[in-house]
């Protein structure tokens, strides 16, 4: 099965960023096989279906590289108290979230990041074997990683129980070309440095990249510094599980040292700049991080911190919050944002030999951005349209592995409103909401 | 002609800010006649048309305090260079902007704005008869005030001419009921103190608001402070031309006097934090500014400067910003975010009497932001579904005044293509694209 797309601006996002302006693309099976600028399509290129792109912008899929899937049902919840996570977040979570909420949350949140363009995503929740499904299911790329914590949570019956939940969890994944099994210590204070250990060992042996949220609260910063006189990296360092497979979650605090470790160690780092900002919690040293080579990809927390799951919304906040941050106007071009947001998320995954750019060998995962909506013109630099005019409507077609999940902004295999119903069903059937309205 | 609009979501915005999750609201002509929880809706209730809101929520008009309507042409150029203004807007502006430009080009951003719920705006440009009539052609509510500079411009033959321009441009539109002509010096280092006077008298006279870029630079505030020993402010309270009837532009650099000064004389602030933000100048004091009394309402600037029309955009931009600059996650709930932006930005133009909150008596301007997208669910706390989910593609209908200008995401009287293609013909026609090209 060959697909031809002609007549979009194509964003190769390849080391020499080369650009398509009327390019052309030919994707066999789940894979692209050539790329373009349609005066140099060949006249007797064979295909089984075309696609006009009419002169809309394609791009690599995005890839969010920090989700928590299983939350849709707490967005819009409290967003401005300064207590939220212990007057919502936690109680109802503890006394509502089951199976049924998380994998009906799952598909909601997969079904929101394909229609704004994600099409791979790095997560980290409970009941992630559910989750794993769900994006089975929707033909999703996502690596989903189990959550430690020190405290009985929703799916385990002991403290630190999602140890064991991932030692089972991440065999089972193993091999499949989409879906990887991981596993997510929720952070350095919450865990032990067995779990991190624990972790670590089974990131190695399973060949998947691991996710921690770090040096993202005052208080952790605080602890790190009072109880072992270091920073949190400087421990997870000391202990010995700074690895290239290593996904360091906010680092929003980070000194020159904590910057040197995580180049040493090739730690990748994802960045939530809407939540981190959202929460009042600051500006990671992103402009650092990547002058010392460390890689970074864009996430959006879950929905309860970033409130939507798209990375237009991200790559705007990035491009507003990092230039005045550091007071240059200049800073960040648009087209290392959208970089970022791309082949940068990919690597920050590991997955930069599949995805991240639109070359030849890799997998076709792409998407179209309509460029006939009213914030779609002109455009003279389609980057600076992607991150300061496009939002996530503008999205208009999406492929993964040269599959389309998404076509004239509407879910090629699934409808949107059964998924909400769905959704509501189980939120319904679990208490939430009528307990969320109770807490407000 | 009566129209009822049921099961809406209706946040009125009213000094009780009142809602009714089940709403149903009446319009009477141009004006709004009563509105309600459905619960409530009369029995015998008469009307000649009716919409059902299908759970959309329903909001005043936004208001977008301060733009550049005729700069749509230069969105998307040269966003990431330091010198943009000198290298691209100047030099472009004079050699290619005319009235047919600046036309088509405020038609395109009128229909963006509709578009985006942005129903009334205030317009500091060149060519604003054009610009008027566009929007009168188009069914808007604004006020349009030409720039007065200290240099020869696009549509004066002498520096400072922009003051003649409206003087015969103001009294054209006396007595209009949506439409209001006023006068704009560019800046107060830009315009001599006898511009500064007769603009305010001008606007006296016509009792129209005017309106200045100020506190904006850093080299505005050192040029004032080596000079004259003031701040821009000061200046302008020195030579009497702060009042009720001046709306401050910017003010990213204020002191506490200043922010006295303005206070003292009821002088009206836009804020425009997505194009002080993206050229790394600042995050104004906006709390300071609510705290001491001051009136503050949403701008998006130019095209070329905020890149969107929409005050989506700048809403959750504002958010994060606040949040963040003032260290409190719950500064700002989005409820008085959404306030800024609706009757906030009408009592900054002096048109709170008019629109700014849906009120029996008040002009129907009124938006329906749908909530079946994907991002729109759940929905807890509606003022945090529109700060911090929706993006301007959520936005349903739109009425002005009574009259519906957006119905179902399309334009009633317009077609969105036509508009781009006169203005891609006056781009063309100038010149504008090849010499935007070559300076790139
Ligand atoms: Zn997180
Ligand atoms: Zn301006």
């Amino acid at each position: 099965m060959k697909l031809l797309v002609k007549n979009a601006w194509i964003l190769t996002m390849n080391e020499k960023m080369e650009q398509f302006q009327n390019g052309y693309m030919l994707v066999d099976g789940n894979t692209i096989s050539e790329v373009g600028g349609m005066d140099s399509l060949p006249e007797d290129i064979r295909y089984d279906q075309c696609i006009d792109a009419r002169g809309a912008i394609l791009i690599p899929g995005m890839v969010n590289t920090h989700t928590h899937i299983g939350m849709i049902p707490f967005r819009s919840l409290g967003d401005d108290y300064p207590d939220r996570l212990h007057r919502f977040l936690f109680p109802l979570e503890n006394e509502c979230m089951n199976e049924q909420l998380a994998y009906t949350s799952g598909r909601y949140a997969i079904a929101e990041m394909q229609l704004a363009g994600v099409t791979t995503f790095f997560d980290m929740y409970y009941f992630e074997q559910q989750l794993a499904i769900a994006a089975e299911e929707m033909h999703g790329r996502a690596i989903l990683a189990e959550t430690v914590l020190d405290s009985i949570t929703v799916d385990v019956e002991e403290p630190m129980g999602g140890l064991q939940y991932a030692e089972r969890f991440m065999p089972k994944w193993q091999g499949h070309d989409r879906i990887h099994a991981s596993i997510a210590p929720h952070a350095p204070y919450s865990t032990t440095i067995e779990v991190l250990q624990q972790a670590d060992a089974l990131s190695q042996k399973y060949h998947v990249p691991w996710m921690i949220h770090v040096s993202e609260m005052e208080f952790e910063m605080k602890k790190f510094r009072e109880e072992r006189n270091q920073t949190p990296i400087e421990f997870l360092a000391e202990i010995g599980v700074l690895s290239p497979r290593l996904v360091a979650v906010h680092c929003i605090h980070l000194s020159d040292h904590d910057i040197e470790l995580l180049k040493k160690y090739d730690v990748k780092v994802a960045h939530c700049i809407g939540a981190n900002t959202k929460s009042a919690k600051g500006v990671a040293r992103i402009q650092d991080l990547l002058a010392a080579g460390v890689e970074v990809g864009l996430g959006t927390d879950g929905p309860s911190s970033g409130n939507t799951l798209d990375l237009f919304a991200q790559m705007r906040l990035f491009g507003n919050f990092h230039k005045t941050f550091l007071q240059d106007r200049s800073a960040f071009p648009a087209r290392e944002i959208v970089r970022l947001a791309t082949l940068g998320g990919a690597r920050v995954l590991g997955l930069q030999e599949q995805i991240g750019s639109i070359e030849a060998g890799k997998q076709a995962d792409f998407i179209l951005v309509e460029t006939d909506s009213v914030n779609m013109f002109p455009i003279f630099d389609p980057y600076s349209a992607l991150v300061y005019s496009a939002h996530a409507g503008n999205v208009r077609d999406v492929f993964i592995a040269g599959k389309q999940v998404v076509a004239e902004k509407k879910l090629v295999h699934f409808e949107l409103a059964q998924l909400r119903q769905e959704l509501i069903q189980a939120i319904q059937d679990c208490g939430f909401k009528r307990k969320a309205l109770k807490a407000l």
